[in-house]
């Protein structure tokens, strides 16, 4: 039912709305002479970008999951209005020389899930939904399928270590959750997170390994020397009680996987188990080889919940890569954001961006503690999530605040909007209700969507990636997902298929000729 | 109100649903070793991406009005189910070497419009919203500022003629409409198309000329060769009819300018007017130096409303293109999807992606009848609309069709829904009305939106530009909409500001000392 068309109200209302410190824009100070001279110094800076044609000693992908385009504008004008640089404020990924479109879809879905594209972008196949590191062989919850060899791909974590670099992995999730599984993990099942998991959603945990099991005591996982994130319960037995409280341990067989990697790694070198913000702040770096952080018993807490045991992503990062640099042969580090999309699966705008400005701090650290000379830093996304910026506010406005009036029913809207999640609305009374009533300034304030869902389901169009350091000239106009690790293999000389190292004529524009098509690989794995 | 929660429809529900002629996926063709091979030729194709460090003898701005990055995915979708390549489709933009996100905020508005957006991609400075071709000192309406020559911006265009390059122009929406009149007119109001325009928007059409005025008397639009789009009406005095009827001539002074275009040109060389399709197809361009089509009295017909005496836009392009190549000195063309936008400001996808397609289509034809290594392509869009591609089609799916159930009210969804619009559809006796009773196969079917308005408000994300020719690379990272003239006036040396052809030492990638600090420059106009 159409709601009955109100009077459009008087522009003044308008000044009810979210405004910056300034007040209206005073637009005239940005003339011609002004934009001419920025656009002249910003062209002067294009021409200057670097082409770094080496190898890199360390990789870092940065995943914001669920960070559409739409996130990374509209977590950049929230930025730009605390810090008083509004529509001007520039990311510390938006300084890096290259990006690329990405293309999401799964092996067998339009829109993909986080643990099909973590497949594609880790390990360069891609894969069927909510399955993780194998091919597109392996059907979903297939757990025979699951142990055969030949349909498990590669990822470049584990690239990283078979030449002898160090790997790490750090996320808001549990570290067991799709996207860090990604780096390690073979599974049918996105949800195998423990075998309890297994036999809970139709698997046999006696015939196939859970993630928590892979990551401890499996090939790849066991050697990861930091390990940081949340999700206790997956490595602990039932009956064993968690440090703050909660339910405990969750876990069939007994196993206690946290005490495994203590024990397992002191043997091998200096090694630190920590739960709480205090104690990695702790952790001397310097003197330690190994590092397993697990601050929450499930996924660490939104950001905006502020959880004092939980550090930031920007201190597991910064330690991560202290512990990691002291490795001359290199590093592979990955990192993820994966709160950003869990704030959008509730249509929480205004949590999902301050996730987003956390995901940004972690890589302004990534991006000062590292040289651009051997470090190649990759920020991308797995998917989008279908939230749109409406029009059209005033320059210095707040993002969070209301944008203007339906010129149909008369009533105001958010900025920010859903197509589809747990915001949706409908009408009261057959009008919509009005969010100026409402606590929109809630951190849990959920965002109006078109359709009812219990969670939002993934918005389809491509994402970003940025790319700065060695061969992040490789990352430009579109590419798959499945495309990244084939692009770090060739930058980081490791894995199969072309390396920069190996390359008859090391360029960053050989001819046709130079393109070894012995290089070009039938398998992965 | 919330819909009360029902029972979620059983995935057999499923079929009833838009799938591609394939049926169900077969997804283990795509496994590891499809992937490999795939990306290791991709990754080739990058490492040998050209770098072409010419002067852009020619330069085609291709501007896909509203044509948000989710417009672009989906019309890549639709065109991959038509053609059979499905998700692997690639269109012609796709493969351009080179992409880089573009800023599009206005220099008063945090979303633009496609007034402002155009002063900024075209001239190179931000102005305000709804006025074209003037800096941030002239405010909407404001006709005394308007006049100011120091407030006007100069565009690519008409560096182009003071180059003593040819220009041209085409559309289909009204050739004195917001993003073509950015090329030639300086203007307060961008509504302000004829002098009743004027008259009736508060201004004064003695002290202002309207835009019609601009493009057919003005200096830069007079010089213009090819001029091609609708909008017959302003153009024509009232009491003159139009030659497919309609509502005849709607200017007041009485000026008949189409005549005095006719009158001009014919003094200057072979001029044709043409008002219908076949006329244009009959068109000479061997020997036509001067080409005016006005295909309708107003904006051009959307196309899935097949009006057979609309040219599609492929076919103005390539007319264009064998005009303007004549001269050996090089051009300058604007070519506008402008159809785009309006389809999506009715929530209309459907006819949004048709549009997209016939855009699509003109790209392709200009990227093979012009050559990389003297002509520039660029592909980008003024500002988003506020669509999503909402998941988790099957591979295959139409991506016009029906997504999912909603496990909240039951009922399904399309894939493609707006947050804003006149789609908004409320509920029918609490319940969201079911879209698979509902005409969704109609090409002026409104998709469902969150928030009801007239037309829908712009959405405010970065939009994407692709970009093939001589100094492509130009385009990588992020941008403000306004760096583009500035790279364009580099890579063709026209315009203030630096240019390749004077830099000490051309390269792709020069040392800092080669700037030339002088060039940067002061004021544009």
């Amino acid at each position: 039912m159409r709601s009955k068309r109100l009077t459009y109200k008087d522009q003044d209302h308008l000044d009810v709305m979210g405004r910056g410190p300034t007040g209206r824009w005073n637009t005239r100070v940005e003339d011609s002479a002004y934009w001419n001279n920025k656009m002249q110094a910003d062209l002067t800076s294009q021409i200057n970008k670097p082409t770094s044609v080496t190898q890199a000693k360390n990789v870092i992908l940065f995943l914001g999951d669920g960070t559409s385009i739409t996130t990374l504008t509209a977590a950049r004008l929230l930025k730009g209005f605390r810090s008083g640089n509004f529509e001007h404020e520039e990311m510390a990924y938006e300084k890096f020389p290259y990006s690329t479109l990405i293309k999401t879809y799964s092996a067998d879905k339009v829109v993909t899930d986080s643990a099909a594209s973590s497949t594609a972008y880790l390990t360069g196949v891609k894969g069927n939904q909510a399955t993780i590191g194998v091919d597109s062989n392996v059907q979903l919850g297939d757990c025979n399928a699951m142990n055969v060899p030949q349909f498990h791909t590669k990822s470049i974590l584990k690239n990283f270590q078979d030449a002898g670099r160090s790997t790490g992995l750090v996320t808001v999730t549990r570290v067991t959750h799709a996207s860090p599984a990604g780096n390690y993990a073979h599974t049918a099942e996105r949800h195998w997170e423990s075998d309890d998991d297994i036999n809970d959603i139709e698997g046999d945990s006696e015939l196939c390994d859970d993630i928590a099991e892979q990551l401890i005591l499996g090939e790849t996982g066991s050697n990861i020397k930091v390990i940081m994130g949340g999700g206790r319960k997956k490595f602990t037995p039932k009956g064993v009680d968690d440090p703050e409280g909660g339910d405990g341990g969750k876990r069939d067989d007994g196993k206690n996987l946290i005490e495994t990697w203590i024990n397992q790694k002191q043997l091998l070198g200096n090694a630190s188990y920590v739960w709480h913000r205090n104690d990695l702040l702790n952790v001397d770096t310097g003197n330690t080889q190994y590092l397993l952080g697990l601050f929450d018993w499930s996924h660490m807490s939104f950001f905006v919940d502020q959880d004092t045991s939980n550090p930031t992503l920007e201190e597991m990062t910064t330690k991560a890569i202290q512990i990691l640099s002291q490795d001359q042969n290199g590093y592979f580090l990955f990192v993820e954001g994966g709160n950003i999309d869990k704030a959008h699966h509730l249509n929480e705008h205004r949590s999902a961006l301050e996730e987003a400005l956390q995901f940004e701090k972690a890589i302004a650290a990534a991006d000062s503690l590292t040289d651009p000379q051997d470090t190649l830093i990759l920020v991308t996304a797995d998917h989008s999530q279908p939230m749109v910026i409406n029009g059209y506010q005033e320059r210095g406005s707040d993002i969070l605040g209301l944008a203007d009036f339906s010129d149909v029913d008369g009533l105001p809207y958010t900025s920010l909007l859903y197509t589809n999640g747990p915001g949706y609305k409908g009408e009261v009374d057959g009008v919509r209700p009005d969010p100026s009533i409402e606590d929109y300034t809630n951190p849990h304030y959920a965002g109006a969507s078109t359709v009812p869902m219990i969670e939002s389901h993934h918005a389809g169009e491509d994402v970003i990636l940025y790319a700065r350091g060695p061969h992040s000239h490789l990352f430009t106009g579109i590419h798959e997902n499945a495309y990244i690790p084939h692009a770090v293999r060739y930058a980081a000389c490791v894995g199969d298929g072309q390396q920069f190292c190996s390359s008859s004529n090391p360029s960053s524009n050989p001819s046709e000729n130079d393109v070894d098509e012995e290089a070009v690989i039938e398998d992965e794995d």
